[in-house]
């Protein structure tokens, strides 16, 4: 998602892009104007963004760079991670008095190459305000949802509830082929009705029902994000039955499906193996 | 629902109404110039719609019904009710030549009232579409999902549906307000990602958020509901523990919020409680 | 488990035997010196046993005989069967003057043979004091445990009980064994502390660390039981959570282990497979 | 459970104790003939001996007493505890010369004072051997599960299939119950049967039915090792919905029953409020 978000970016202002692959950079270069430099100068950028498949990484890069960071500098993390670490990570950062933000994103890759997706941002208020508008350029809905580590906070219940709704409607919809219901058409009716959700209405029919499974957000992605989500429900102690039982269901799904990089609708794939039947 | 949908029915063809309570039938005669009529009457009717409780009072209805009804005679029920049941009672109607639809309603009494309910029926193909254009004086959406019983079969996995999205939700804002997140951004911002769901959208900023629960879909009901899912799981034998799960979870909440007459977003209070904190 | 416990009878009392496979009522005759007999003829004893799979089963071979049963009969069902089902049963047996009693055995295939089973009976006290001398040349424990459907209720929970604490023993052993506690320790420890059971004891060793999972008792029939304990579940209308969860984890477990007929003890190895270690 | 221990050890060796209430320490005195010391006293033992209510009181005690420990010193910890904090606990002793043993107790005060209790032991061979036969003057049953963490994580794994056996014999108590079953007869049934436990042979019956609930085992320090359980579970990786729900539904429990000091067994009690019925 970095790339695409990298190029709006570009679009309006001068960016620096660093990747592992050089190439990469050199053809986001090519294909969005931006400037590709070596590791340690994009600690010369105003705002820093990141977006990395855990916030191990992120941490990592913190430290590698912090020798070059200078004080006054904003590093917007668009990282789906773990607001433990980022609280450590921004701990860190503020040893060289740059100011940290974490800051999910939602909407998928396809939202990004839009500049539609959403932001859930955790940090202090004026940082927000700073980034803001610069995260327009890509972003729809921006959203300061509160302090440092609130917006992977939010992301990992947003996808827990994405979670519950695959696995969920996936259960209701093999009873419901099992007794001779229509497949399309009742999801078409619980589309109209009060059990839809985001998964009823933009996901099972287009992936699960059209038996595609494209490959766009990948089931062990998705599965880390319930374990972010199992740390927070303990690191707040409040009881949650369901949100506990859907990550073990999709620790099973991931070691079940063969590979962590299918797409997560593959876990109603799972379900249609123990049901004997297919949700067609 | 009852009220306003024959209401709707009275502005386009004549009506027949009947009640236990005949004064509810003649105020719904002053209101909508339907005509209230004895019980055995209401066999006159092409076309008889019932929207009960439970089909327990469906099928005793039509017990009492049946020396009166014609051949020929649709029976279309609204009633949120059990598929298995509804066999029975087709079964019995068909006996007299009356042929049964069960077309589940959703939209709540709101949508009911403004015609713009879904209604998800089982039955034949034929019988389906005598009752549609009636219907849709009522109904913005109008699904025929499958045979007998797929009406009430799909309207229990769609309010299953509707009690997952609201449990789950309520545990992830519980460990979400406990560390520091505002419930009413993180709302917003799940409602602009892929965990949002009707739920989230129209129920929990306007009933939990704002502390107003008011009483519009009793918890009893849904609770009735979710046994009905229970039996359409039994009857798949498709494994479900997230739907199982939840009905018990429900069955724990009618018991314990007091009366099952509030509504059923007070679960989300027991949450709280149990969470020794309230989302806010 | 027929077998044995007419063996048992045999040795005290004129015993009658049937059985659809002529051939297996004949060696019975050799090994116990009992008398095979025409379907019909059993109808001759005082006290007639049934030991079949399922309920059905007894309720079919209930409808045969009727037209042959004598008034004063007593029905002895030693079947794992439904509350429900047994009290239709035994109504139609009253028809006839014959009382029926549903008196499960547990102990398994080694407990009959050593004449040391237990047996839980519900039904009527008379009826039950009446058939207590002749259980008791198979049984070292007999209990009365309450109305008609009571016996089949109890060993339905019974065996949910069983199926409990095989599947959390399996899930904390692997976790154990994953941080480098030995199998063997641990479990000799727990047998000496508050988390022992009767499956820790007695079938945890001997079957899955010793890798031999013999089949003594199918997965199949125990899913069956479970199957059981969630109807009457259902009837009581007490919530559950916990009992109805283990049923799903064991249908889904029934459909994974590749075949019905394995040995119950076989769920640990499906838990193994989603933990990608054994429990040695 | 300190105290009874402290005291099998006065009989047979020269015993220095320390409690933060003195007047303990005295009262110990002089029914064991132990000697009551100051706190940095404790260090003079070749063996030292902790049980304390979690691992952070331990950790702290250690913290405070490594200026005066010596190097050779076995520390023998007695407390359930978590075995990630246990491990620090013994890099920090390390650093003293002072090696340490998690080994944990089972068998409650009675087993204790009994002399009888079970002691599951995380730590070296060589350690385990030295204070083996110190711990034989209390403990009847002395495993060596592993490396150090071994004997709390077992001690854990134990108390959450107490705590799965607690509930899901209620659970099922309960719904033989509601059907007329008689309870003491069921249990009987069930405890010669292949459902026992320990929990079904020794504490529901004197706890439960007995309707006296003695306060011996606090709720609130068995939610703590199922909180433990969890975090073992997290560290292994490995899926346990069964042991993850138990933990949720006994931190409901914890809040709801009035107060964490109650015996564990009032868990019973909160299923019987969820039923409207008793247990008898």
């Amino acid at each position: 998602m970095g790339y695409p978000i990298a190029g709006h970016l570009a679009r309006r202002y001068p960016t620096l892009v660093w990747n592992r692959t050089p190439s990469k950079a050199e053809a986001h270069a090519k294909e969005f104007g931006s400037q590709p430099v070596a590791f340690a100068q994009v600690a010369q950028a105003d705002i820093l963004f990141t977006c990395l498949p855990t916030s191990q990484e992120v941490h990592g890069v913190a430290e590698q760079l912090l020798p070059h960071l200078r004080p006054g500098t904003l590093w917007v993390d668009h990282t789906s991670g773990e607001p433990e670490l980022a609280r450590k990570t921004a701990a860190r950062l503020a040893e060289k008095g740059v100011s940290y933000l974490d800051a999910c994103l939602s909407g998928g890759v396809a939202g990004a190459v839009q500049g539609r997706a959403t932001v859930m941002a955790g940090g202090s208020r004026e940082d927000f305000e700073r980034a803001r508008p610069v995260m327009a350029t890509y972003a729809a809905k921006i959203v300061h949802v509160g302090p440092l580590g609130s917006g992977h906070a939010v992301k990992a219940v947003n996808n827990a509830l994405l979670a519950v709704n695959l696995w969920a409607l996936s259960e209701g919809m093999l009873a419901l082929v099992r007794q001779g219901v229509d497949a399309r058409l009742a999801l078409e009716a619980i589309n109209a009705s009060s059990g839809r959700s985001n998964v009823s209405e933009n996901l099972f029919g287009q992936r699960v029902l059209s038996r595609e499974f494209p490959n766009t957000f990948a089931l062990g992605l998705l599965a880390k994000d319930l374990g972010i989500c199992a740390r927070v429900l303990e690191a707040a102690g409040t009881p949650a039955p369901m949100l506990r039982q859907v990550r073990e269901f999709f620790e099973i799904a991931r070691r079940e499906v063969g590979s962590a990089e299918v797409d997560h609708t593959a876990v109603a794939r799972l379900l249609e193996r123990w049901a004997g039947l297919e949700i067609r």
